[in-house]
């Protein structure tokens, strides 16, 4: 890298965001707080992101002029959609810098990847093991035993293209649901919690961790993230010291989500590593309540080369997804004590959407 | 007001901002909290504000047309800026409601109708007498005593249009400094500091207050607002009755600045009225580092008929205004522990002008 990419942004600088959503929307709001404007580039019309942005891109992702047009507009280039085409990811960094970087984007695409990664960095992950027809479904289902899930290799998240294995006589019906793409098979993990660490790396590779969350999931998609997670001081240790090893064998800018199962027993102090997220994560959404400086901060902070600020929390916080009808509540919410309303601008009301976020207060630390 | 007026306005609706400064910018973002798309109308080219809003009317304010098609395509009109023409606001309130209204309006666009109204409620304000010539102001200062403070009684603020009198002598020059406006005469308060109250009215008649902050001025700007103020539990008490009955003798509806000096003795616990600001005030940022429900979603809340915000303090806050050229600290600020950056987006630094501010926060409450 050039001493000049090296250089921080200046606040009036632009950052272009792909995607509009309400990653986008709340990374755009953070990034006007440092003086920054927002370029979105979002295929779909009027993106959430789009009403509290400077500039709006409406384009394909392969629409390589659009892209050209776009990164030529911008000072660099961040995303809250990890499933951008390689030749588009090509065609923007001939321009200006991706942050974070290819290799983070490449190896969270694709999840035998991330697990042959993180495996690799002598993390623990579920036991895994590629699909390609019935045939290799049998077979590793035989390795890993039942119950297990099959995934998608890509584009799946939110408990899109997932089948769950509970016995041997699933395999037919699970294949079929994959539609005839590469999966993984994924053995269960005897896990008592979820927590998820919110780790950022600036572009002088120092790292910084949120306090990690607890979280609970409803239907595939996250319901709540609790803070503080309940973890004894060896785990929370562990925690940041594996989101540390993550970003920094990536060299990674940005903030990045992990999440991780805890487990009555096992290797690093019983934590396993369920997924990485490269980009800011919905069990983050937590830290506009309770740090100075929130998780969409932070990752402009970092992706603009400026230090990365003081995340430390100083309440207790509870995260609430406001996910499809959910919505109809806030008429209520909006009376509540100590609550925090987040609404994402989403005119229409689908089952699964996310709509919006409460995050509740609670006053002091445990 | 018919029903219809009342009824709270859904998500998705579209509120309008006179004014494209840092309030009208920082109002714009906590309305996307709650789903809101905001329209900036804003004289001057590039507002700080149209950086995250979703449309922009870039035109003067008496420009009758543009205000006409701005109030048609806004459900509910607010304002940053008081100093609006009366012909243009007559314009607006035909099409859309206003709120603040515009008494609220009136009374805080002229000094002597504002301190009448706060006398005639019972409040104690400084001395003051009308000075429309040389002779008006001899007599003020006869009656009124030195040292004493000379301002123009329209469109004045951060120290604009205004001029120390120390001795009788310096008359005929304070009087020259006026432009031949006129003025009010105010006597010096002897006053140990200065704090503030923001206050909040919804539609339903409701109040609620922020924690009054204490205020340091330099060179005529704010400097500094610090949570808790000193302030005795009688005074903290005083100080919230009286925003309250100033709300509530306006039928106000929205976020209204308290300005009070606090003296060593006098009347309602020592409390006196320096002046009322009907919007978000500069005094009140601190309320986005330390409370679930800031001053500018209140005031959003407010004027939208929903209920009014949890604004109860969570932490000890100290807000710093970054004036002119302080800005040129902000990477030193951005490596600082505990503190909240928030830049307004101007593109030209000048002496005296607003470029943002920072709030630090220190954990937990004294």
């Amino acid at each position: 890298m050039t001493d000049a990419l090296r250089r921080p942004l200046a606040p009036g600088a632009t950052i272009g965001i792909l995607g509009g959503g309400q990653l986008g929307r709340m990374l755009s709001v953070a990034a006007s707080r440092l003086g920054f404007q927002c370029h979105i580039y979002e295929p779909g019309a009027a993106p959430p992101a789009g009403h509290v942005a400077a500039r709006v891109t409406t384009a394909p992702y392969n629409d390589l002029d659009a892209l050209r047009a776009f990164a030529q507009s911008v000072d660099v280039i961040t995303y809250e959609f990890e499933n951008v085409p390689t030749a588009s990811l090509d065609a923007l960094e001939a321009i200006r810098p991706i942050r974070p970087n290819r290799r983070a984007l490449a190896v969270s695409q694709e999840r035998i990847a991330e697990k042959d990664f993180l495996t690799g960095l002598g993390l623990s992950t579920a036991p895994y093991a590629r699909v390609t027809d019935l045939a290799t479904l049998n077979a590793a289902i035989e390795r890993i035993g039942t119950p297990a899930i099959l995934k998608t290799t890509r584009l799946g998240y939110d408990g899109k293209g997932q089948a769950r294995i509970m016995t041997p006589a699933d395999a037919p019906a699970a294949w079929e649901a994959m539609n005839g793409a590469e999966a993984v098979l994924e053995g269960f993990i005897d896990f008592s919690h979820e927590v998820s660490v919110i780790a950022a790396r600036g572009l002088d590779g120092s790292v910084a961790c949120y306090d990690p969350g607890e979280n609970v999931h409803r239907a595939g998609i996250l319901h709540t993230t609790t803070l503080p997670a309940r973890l004894s001081p060896g785990q929370r240790t562990d925690a940041v010291l594996i989101a540390a090893r993550i970003l920094n064998a990536l060299d990674y800018v940005g903030v990045l989500g992990v999440e991780l199962f805890v487990t009555p027993q096992g290797q690093t102090g019983g934590l396993i590593v369920n997924e990485i997220a490269p980009r800011v994560h919905n069990s983050g959404h937590w830290t506009q309540a309770g740090c100075a400086v929130d998780q969409f901060e932070q990752h402009i902070r970092a992706i603009a080369g400026w230090p990365l600020g003081d995340g430390t929390r100083y309440a207790d916080v509870v995260m609430e997804n406001l996910i499809g009808d959910d919505v109809a509540q806030v008429p209520d919410l909006a009376r509540e004590r100590n609550t925090q309303i987040h609404l994402y601008g989403k005119a229409e009301v689908k089952p699964g959407r996310k709509m919006g976020h409460v995050n509740r207060v609670i006053r002091g630390l445990t």
